[in-house]
């Protein structure tokens, strides 16, 4: 079973609640939105995973080993493994296009197609969605902390699997890094790679100058060289040395990384010896441990750094490592639909997002209205799949995805992209919105719920 | 690609050192150890992912659109790409076995293989070991906090990707808990799978106890019913009159399951409900947004509950997102090899672990030595591969890493199991071992490392 494709990899109910929708003949159509509740530590997010999503659906489909199991695991009745069989996403899907900043309540992708189908994806489809856009969330706010530094994604090792590494270097890279050390990643997603060497290619050998001098020759029109694995400034010496032998073949050395202690301390005494030697172009690079929290520092200090590398706290979104997801049925058979328990009320019916950008060309608000309702403004959600197939246009590459975010980015005021405390949810509910979930209250409230 | 098999699931820095590597025939055999350091609010570590990390180990090669990726990254002379279509790794692995409870600072997997091997393997084999320990380490608190309470994994949706979410289902089995919600990982590793319905279930039926009777009728054998959508006392009234409905056709109540509110006085009140009307055998079993804290305070407060369900925080470790996991060079060609700076100084040379256990069968204390060495108690690093080939009854089964598990956990002392500020790290240094961290930090100091 390809667990990139194979439908199993689902909750297991989302197939016994499919055995009773068949046998009651609940296929009607059924309107289905994901988004987030409010999180703190975020005052917005920026959509990424669209396309995984939309490959997925597209080539949705049980395979004979796959209905195998269904048969064996012992939960399912033959006449509903047997229909299974048929059983493809042939729904529509309406999305923000990947890099769009949205914020807390709002549909970042809406369904609609029979109940099954519109049911049944719904593990997988939140598994995708949710992992790349908590983490193209995460990169923007180390992007918006970095400023114009190029930011590096390190952080693959220490991803929650494979697919976690590889799609967290597309997240970062649509929220503005530069480049990822993730082969994979840079294969699939044409995503510039970067890397040089671990502490252990110097270890290996019985000097540092050695390896550095090794590793220059080995790869002349990439050398950067880890400095801190004995003691910073020597390594540092060791590398205006090695420049010097290196001029008279044309080889520089165009960067030095720093991967421990004050990172601040050790780059600038690092620039003193560099410039010292006459490598005044020779960037430094910084790493080990950071987050947007300890960018933004490392900038306030006016640290002479030309780039970061982030790993781990990025790539798990350390500092908060789940969204507070969604993906609710709010319409089914054209009636409005939504949990309503413990004085928490869903926002029924199917939406559309409405953004409002004034004269500076700053965001001033969202309204989240009905899709029938006219509100002045540019609607966020682009009808993307219909019958199951994706729209033409809709895969557009990572570069637009990329632009759309810096640009998304670009509108929101100063208190929004506050890295603490983010400034106030900036969405407004429609009119008509609003009477829906009133219609709904009073409707779980009395007669529409009755025992039979 | 194949996401789980391709050899580009690594960092570009692996291969920018190996061409170097083999440029020098740098290619004697070097020891690495993959270990975790100390980490707040854990005080003990599960083994977890290595038959995973052995299986990539054994099919690790580089086909041919993955060597057209090297030729076409502009990174690579001819000749390392050409000879890297015959990589293969043949080194030894000895590595704790799965469900073996370690501390921070012990090797989890020690690799002998020729340095481009050894070297090139990091990224991935941390990958796979880092994580599937992490959620070990985390379902094991869950499972010591619950006692004797059923805990079911819930988490795929927002693991992150896929590969997350089918392995972490495979580390809470191992660390204890009784099933999953994933199909993937049930199908894969025969893991107990378990599901009912979900709130869009009730949601999508005009009234509940419709919802509710079609479900049980439709699964007569597995009829756990979701009760919270709209008020639990009602929901749990419409079980009991559903209940007696279904009596006369053998059609019994399994258990309820409470996904929201106050899950202790929801369940209380669930019992009383469910007691009075007969229902003394319906199980009640509990989720949304727990954690071992929490389901130790459900415990403590002595909840009528029979199990329980955990999502998001586990398969995601939230607490702890990541561990600070280390794979270092310990020796190469014979010699002791660390790192050694600002103030940290690695713990060179080939190692084992010896756990001695006092009378009453519990762990007394762990010497970290050198495989040299002659140290009383039970070694626990076993050879598991050897020439590239898993050794024969390495690949023991899930149910046998369980067991250990279990094992492993019942010799902790309390103080080591405490979720709260868990008691002092249990390892000492071998007098071999320390005497060859000196050796290695008075080289580093002085003339082993020459300028030249």
């Amino acid at each position: 079973m390809n667990l990139e494709r194979t439908p199993l990899l689902t909750d297991l109910y989302e197939l016994t609640m499919l055995q009773t929708y068949y046998e009651h003949d609940m296929t009607g159509d059924a309107v289905f939105e994901l988004f987030m509740r409010r999180t703190p530590r975020r005052g917005f997010f920026v959509a990424a995973g669209l396309q995984q999503a939309l490959e997925w659906l597209e080539q949705l489909q049980f395979k004979p080993h796959e209905l195998d199991w269904m048969r064996r695991c012992g939960f399912f009745s033959d006449a509903f493994v047997q229909r299974m069989a048929d059983f493809r996403f042939t729904g529509h899907v309406s999305a923000l296009p990947e890099g769009t900043v949205f914020f807390a309540e709002e549909p970042l992708v809406q369904i609609v197609a029979p109940l099954p189908e519109a049911q049944f994806i719904e593990s997988r489809l939140m598994n995708i969605l949710h992992y790349q856009t908590l983490i193209a969330s995460k990169a923007a706010r180390c992007q918006i902390a970095a400023r114009d530094l190029p930011v590096i994604d390190f952080g693959m090792r220490r991803a929650h699997g494979g697919e976690a590494g590889t799609w967290a270097a597309r997240a970062c890279y649509i929220a503005g890094f530069s480049a990822t050390a993730t082969c994979l990643a840079s294969a699939r997603y044409d995503i510039p790679a970067t890397g040089t060497m671990a502490h252990a290619f110097v270890l290996a050998h019985d000097s540092e100058s050695e390896a550095f001098e090794r590793f220059a020759r080995s790869h002349p029109d990439n050398v950067v060289l880890l400095i801190d694995t004995y003691d910073v400034a020597r390594g540092a010496r060791r590398v205006v040395e090695l420049a010097e032998r290196l001029q008279p073949e044309g080889i520089q050395v165009q960067g030095v990384r720093i991967d421990s202690g004050d990172l601040v301390a050790n780059a600038r005494m690092t620039r003193e010896i560099l410039d010292a030697g006459g490598l005044t172009s020779t960037r430094i690079l910084v790493s080990g441990g950071l987050d947007e929290y300890r960018i933004a520092d490392l900038v306030a200090a006016g640290a002479p750094i030309d780039g970061v590398g982030v790993g781990s706290s990025v790539d798990t979104s350390a500092d908060v490592p789940f969204l507070d997801s969604a993906y609710k049925l709010h319409q089914y058979e054209g009636k409005p639909r939504g949990k309503h328990a413990e004085g928490k009320t869903d926002l029924p019916g199917r939406k559309q997002i409405v953004r409002q950008v004034d004269p500076n060309g700053s965001l001033s608000r969202d309204i989240l209205c009905l899709t029938d309702e006219a509100v002045e403004g540019t609607a966020l959600l682009k009808p993307v799949m219909d019958g199951g197939k994706q729209l033409p246009g809709v895969d557009e590459g990572l570069s637009a995805a990329r632009q759309r975010c810096a640009d998304s980015l670009g509108q929101l005021p100063a208190a929004l992209r506050a890295l603490n405390e983010p400034g106030d949810h900036p969405v407004t509910l429609s009119e008509g919105l609003v009477a829906l979930r009133e219609t709904l209250i009073a409707r779980t409230r009395t007669a529409d719920h009755p025992d039979h």
